[in-house]
């Protein structure tokens, strides 16, 4: 076995389920050099979808051209397939509010090479996290919103989302809520944390709303951003366990260390194309 | 120290808070002669709210006498207070539909010497699970429920329990809803099971509701019946991790597991007189 | 998609990793009528092995027949592979000491279904369990073992074991060490329960060594027994916290609901043929 | 009640248990104008020994006397008893060796106010560190270790520590081992985080031990430092499940985040002054 020595493609493959699709697939790859080092796939038996993701060692020599190839051969078979090259490092954006903890979990992982990606900006309504940013050497955007400028603030943060090629924006604990047209023109996922295991605690003050139920967990969900609030398809959740003794000040403390592990384990599955989003739910080959 | 030798009293007291109140009936017991084993104490800082639990050996060698004497006391001090004595072992009764495993978890507890109390009987609307009670020497008592005859039934069960002295109902996945009137003529707390983290996913077939919202933990939530439905004081709750693989048989098979440790638990604490109830909430001194 | 009509095999397969191995036996698959439903592969990239566990629905209406020309292939292609039929139910025998929860946590999965196999015999070195045996139909073998009659009591369960065809054997919570000899002539896997966190507290009373050693969490691991003791292959561990308030009878409460859970899982995998064994580690298709 | 208006005092007490012990204490503090606002408390049986932790609110107006008579009354009590007053903040230190995240996760709670203390310095055995600790505006010291130069670099931390009052070192995954001497000298407690669920893995390189053994959970203990290497009492553990599929680099990715978050948490007790020891054991009143 050749053992890190070729560069590897990862296909993501969603479609129709049908008879003899893993040993089509994987038939093809091995015709054309290719040594399959990891595959993963799954049924959903009431929808008769077929999902798959791949990661193969290619020896051809022209990945453009065997990765573009091997999209066309997925649909021929009636699969929709993203295939990511190895020398590609995707580029993300953050928007965030006050709370920093998500915003330093995301960037020291980046730091020390956990995460492979660019971030191409930090954009905030406060000032608050100028010096953290420029203190890692992350060009930082103050655009305030407000009721009345809210339209233009997002029109501000997609041209720089735009111009910047972002293929990513993770909502580090961004309080707005952004407008079902600002998703739909965003034109990439949109991960956000929610800090409360959904559904449970939709919306504002989740913290507040936990502690006044009385429950003994508190969790966190990362999940897309969609139009509906806190309703998009989930990608991970974990809870901590919280007693009487804890009040609301306990909760958000502990909430934080929780918030950061999700979101970030969310945001590595992403950038490791392991994610598969149909309907309202997502397969995470993790 | 003396080990072990006299009698244990526990009591659970709850009422405003004020200065010196542990210095205060710490120093009661000391004057009659008790040795506080264990101590733990909680005070609602929003509530202004004082709970305790003492546990204590006794050398007065009047019991019934001294429980009484120190609920006097408490009460003196605004405190409501219930004292149990060593000799005393619990009643219950077990409501439960065709599920067995909860009830068999219940039941193995109390067989092996883990739950210390008297099973009265264990009431079904079916017939499903009458071998398995009487198996185990319980008293096993049909009684069907259908729209027209849900009054009587719930009168017969009331005057089972009324007649035993049941001093704790257990909902082992009993699939009916009991009445307002039934909660509050049961003279009891009556403890449910219900199958999902609460309050997500309220009411019937919550694993099914799980997996259309493609959540990544299940849960399972211990709770007080009252007469809102799923809405009473939550007592304790676990979750478990699920992905895309795990269809909704799955969400119920794994469900089953957490569902009879949580209940198990809840029952136990209840058995060991460690839960107060305030509000909407739960105090639990584990 | 043909849903669930056809009878499914599954194969478990390990052997030196070569190139094209996953379309070659999704290729043979194919090619022989069959829909592969789930497949799941690892490379161990240190050894370079592979494994794979392969579920197909066969549509040839020769299973037996199918099954074996898969091994062929499989073997002529350097793989050790093992096909469980559908209509085949294992057989398992349960050897146990005088602890019941483990037992009753096994018996009660198979009887309500959990488990797809044939309880053969219990067999124990204490009488204790008979009539818990005998209660669910179970026939149960008292077995004494002490130091002069270990030989002769192990070859008496060892013909037990083999008059039955026993496919598994499982320690809940068996107290007695089972000799290397015993273990080489079973001819079966042995799967044995250990109450700790192996390899931390190896050997008699972990939960004594924990208290001792003041850990913070308390844990219970599924493994294959060897001739080395506590040093098999690891199936499942899971932990649970405790504190200094539990102390050692605690300590043993708490690990009774890890143990039987650790334990039933495992027998799950093996049960469904999930579990593959390499050196002293394990491989779980879960 | 008075709400957050007094200073608070926190007292920690062990001793021999006797009879009367809870009052007793109570007793003085409402004798002396205080408002017990929490309290907690431990026996252990075995070794009749009591432990406990009271907050109370002072309206002497004179604390530091308040502090000592309390002491010397508890002394008189035969307990030792440890009282910290409002105003202080304790004084730390950090030594580190290369890995950074364990020393971000504690700079950057205490930058969020999340710690209350006092970082004086964070001293290294390599230079890697010195620009993330000074970009946080903490002094940086650089002292190599080197079989010839360890005695006389243990000494210059050591001069460093009392130069500034260090009350607690904190050994960050700092991958030297502290001599006896050291660790007798520091006159501080010395917490310490090791990558694995001791007793299991002690030593070196518990990652690799942990996958050669092929455990399904891995963890991480904080720990105090004695002078037998990873023997200390234990304070904090957590685990976090691994499959076959993690090698060594996932194990030591996962396990960064248990490290951080397992390390934080001991040290955040500390500082609220909720740990005590005794034996080879913690008591945490958390």
């Amino acid at each position: 076995m050749t053992r890190d020595k070729n560069p590897r493609l990862v296909a993501l493959l969603s479609g129709p389920d049908r008879r003899g699709i893993v040993a089509s697939l994987a038939g093809w790859i091995y015709e054309h050099g290719g040594n399959i080092i990891h595959a993963d796939q799954h049924r959903d038996r009431e929808e008769e979808i077929f999902f798959q993701r791949i990661e193969w060692d290619s020896s051809s020599g022209r990945l453009q051209e065997e990765a573009a190839s091997f999209g066309t051969f997925a649909a021929g078979n009636g699969m929709r397939a993203t295939v990511a090259l190895p020398g590609h490092v995707p580029t993300i954006a953050i928007l965030v509010s006050r709370f920093p903890h998500c915003l330093h979990d995301l960037v020291l992982r980046w730091k020390t090479g956990e995460f492979r990606c660019r971030i191409a900006c930090v954009v905030s309504n406060h000032e608050d996290l100028r010096a953290d940013c420029e203190r890692f050497g992350i060009r930082f955007h103050h655009i305030p919103v407000d009721p009345g400028t809210k339209n233009e603030a997002e029109s501000r943060a997609l041209a720089l989302f735009q111009e910047e090629g972002v293929e990513l924006v993770v909502l580090a604990r961004y309080m707005q809520i952004l407008s079902a047209e600002f998703l739909e023109r965003v034109g990439c996922p949109v991960m956000n944390i929610h800090h409360s295991f959904l559904p449970a605690f939709v919306g504002t003050r989740p913290y507040h709303q936990a502690h006044a139920r009385g429950v003994k967990l508190i969790g966190a969900t990362a999940h897309y951003a969609t139009a509906i609030l806190d309703d998009g398809p989930i990608v991970h959740q974990d809870v901590v366990r919280v007693s009487h003794r804890h009040d609301v000040s306990d909760l958000i403390r502990k909430g934080r260390d929780l918030e950061k592990i999700v979101l970030s384990q969310a945001v590595a599955w992403q950038l490791e194309h392991r994610i598969l989003i149909y309907g309202r739910k997502t397969v995470v080959f993790d």
